[in-house]
């Protein structure tokens, strides 16, 4: 009987993620600060809205693209937010979350003989998503001392007469970088003049701590040459609702639609109606779960200063990155010591990429409650790490 | 500028239903014969149980492959429907509808140097997504005297040492052919000594009017060699809650849930919880359902009997698929003549293959009033093609 999977498939490594939560899902009594969702359950108003949608029997296919109305409200969205204008009718294409956004972008973008620019540490589909197309991913290690923002010097050593895309993902998620228009300006600069395009995820665009979110499609000349990739499951607590949206120039989004009708038809329709009532009537929830993940992310930052872990401050996303160099371990090794003795689970940072070595992701989607609670085990395993029980 | 497109998605035609309903939706009084997708409500139900879990605020991502209480019910559905027995934790994945299903299903199987063969006229997915991976579609054109089934010699005809993949698609979709234990049993036999896989997409197996739907997969030796692709969106009216399913053996569910997770991360949650009320309780609605279509069926065939349509007649699905080549016109012509003429729409047998030429896809799944009124000017179309005005 031969085999009956693609090479390609057999080349892709699972997520290292999933490997960790399936030996911390077997323990009793663990602390995660290790999920990236949020734990804030979704708005009423738009659980309302769903509901009503349901009641109304609006169980139908939506148009491929999704309902223009809800195209319309993420074109103002989009003009209100990063001041780029889109069709609502040609630029916009709402998708199965995030996720198929990235996926379907990359193959209407690349395929064998392409290169595709990944900075890491970064969202784990990224590369898999590269090598699916046949597309070559190469991958940019970025740096704790750059506090993890991409540089034009790293861009520059990489880029070859066979890169394409550019893909970015700030806020990042593990690291909660953020690149402000200053940093993002050469990179801007560079990509016109070596005529590349930018698949931007800005997932966490709602959740900046300092100063709003910058695309680098507003920047002079990105918008027809970025697809900016967004969606309902961070900054409005959408995760299970599978709701994401792509805006570009309309020769790509075209032909993104093209692929998503085949291989998806059309995104959930319950989901669409309630995500037109997150963007008319939500932005004070969003501001009130923003606001109660930047006092944990500052929470955050004093423990770690007080426990003298090493850590930049993040000013995107609902992750910190600290730095564990100094025990000596690898990242999965001091992980999944943390959980053994601890039972606080954790995120390597190598999930994330080879360059996350050394880092661990921890996530503030939790309470108060269970951080301080997290961070005093933490601090336990740290002291006893470090040689000093009793305190020191 | 370079083309930020790949040459593989350029190369992909859009696809000619959604042509067609471009120029429909446009006009107005227009009766539709043409849509794919139930004219039911979900029932009732089931929309209480995705309303019952937004209240409760289940809102969280499901793990990637899906909820185990939802596929501990597929599993024990696929038991009692098509008699194969599938492990809930690893041999069911959960896809954002049928078409995700599909669409993964081929890409963990196939690449470039494959042959995938697709019989046609069918689904107007199955080329795209096999031509995306890399792979060689190869189109087996059906036929009219066969009822649209798929014969051993057909088969034989066009298998070489390439072809990987036999895609299935009964009850199908544009024909409503079905195929019986007794016509699946040669293919079977063929597939295990040429060594093939099957992908068997089974989205309309609910809708059966002659004996319960058969599966290739129950088939002696096929279990291990078929992935089967369903879903709730054809049976349970559930379209816009994008939920589907795909059984198969392990080793081949493993890389399509490792693909799933980066392309989608899971099926939208809401649909989940609501599914497994549909699967537990709510026979009785599908039922109620088939029935309603039944009668539809019958009284369309007895209408082309009348009106003396060549049709064969179709045991599956929600289609019928009369033979219009008396009239000397392609089916594009007819149906924009027929469109034009008498605001009636219905689909070009050709938008799911080059042999659908001569025929129509008239979909049933409008009400019995909708169907009898656009019978009525169908039937005085026809008349005047015939040149017979005052009745002949």
């Amino acid at each position: 009987m031969r085999n009956p999977l693609s090479k390609r498939i057999m080349e892709i490594q699972p997520s290292g993620i999933r490997k960790f939560f399936d030996i911390a899902s077997e323990m009793k009594d663990v602390i995660s600060l290790g999920v990236g969702e949020p734990d804030f359950d979704t708005p009423w108003r738009i659980r309302e809205e769903g509901i009503y949608s349901l009641e109304k029997g609006r169980t139908f296919y939506t148009s491929n693209a999704g309902l223009l109305e809800l195209r319309n409200e993420i074109s103002k969205y989009m003009a209100r937010t990063i001041e780029v204008t889109y069709q609502a009718e040609k630029e916009v294409v709402l998708t199965a979350g995030g996720s198929e956004g990235i996926d379907i972008a990359l193959r209407c973008m690349v395929e064998a003989g392409d290169e595709v620019l990944v900075p890491q540490p970064s969202f784990v589909s990224y590369v898999p998503c590269v090598a699916m197309t046949g597309a070559t991913p190469v991958v940019i290690p970025l740096q704790n001392e750059n506090q993890f923002k991409l540089t034009l010097a790293e861009l520059e050593a990489v880029t070859t007469a066979k890169t394409k895309v550019l893909m970015l993902s700030f806020p990042n998620n593990p690291t909660g970088a953020v690149m402000t228009r200053e940093d993002l300006l050469p990179i801007a600069e560079f990509v016109l003049q070596h005529d590349l395009y930018v698949i931007s995820d800005e997932i966490y665009s709602e959740l900046c701590y300092h100063g709003p979110h910058v695309s680098i499609a507003s920047l002079p000349g990105m918008r027809e040459r970025t697809v900016v990739i967004n969606g309902f499951s961070k900054g409005f607590a959408m995760t299970g609702w599978r709701l994401g949206y792509c805006c570009g120039p309309e020769m790509i989004i075209e032909q993104m639609i093209k692929l998503h009708q085949f291989a998806i038809m059309c995104a959930p329709t319950t989901s669409q109606y309630a995500a037109v009532e997150g963007l008319r009537n939500c932005s004070s929830d969003v501001e009130k779960m923003r606001k109660s993940y930047n006092e944990r992310r500052r929470f955050l930052m004093h423990a770690f200063q007080h426990m003298q872990i090493g850590c930049f401050e993040p000013f995107g996303a609902f992750y910190v990155f600290p730095d564990i160099r100094e025990f000596g371990m690898t990242s999965e090794e001091f992980a999944t010591q943390l959980l053994m003795a601890e039972k606080v689970a954790v995120v390597p940072g190598t999930a994330f990429g080879d360059c996350g070595e050394g880092f661990l992701r921890i996530s503030y989607a939790y309470s108060l409650e269970d951080i301080k609670e997290a961070l005093r085990r933490l601090e336990k395993f740290i002291m006893k790490l470090r040689g000093c029980e009793s305190g020191c």
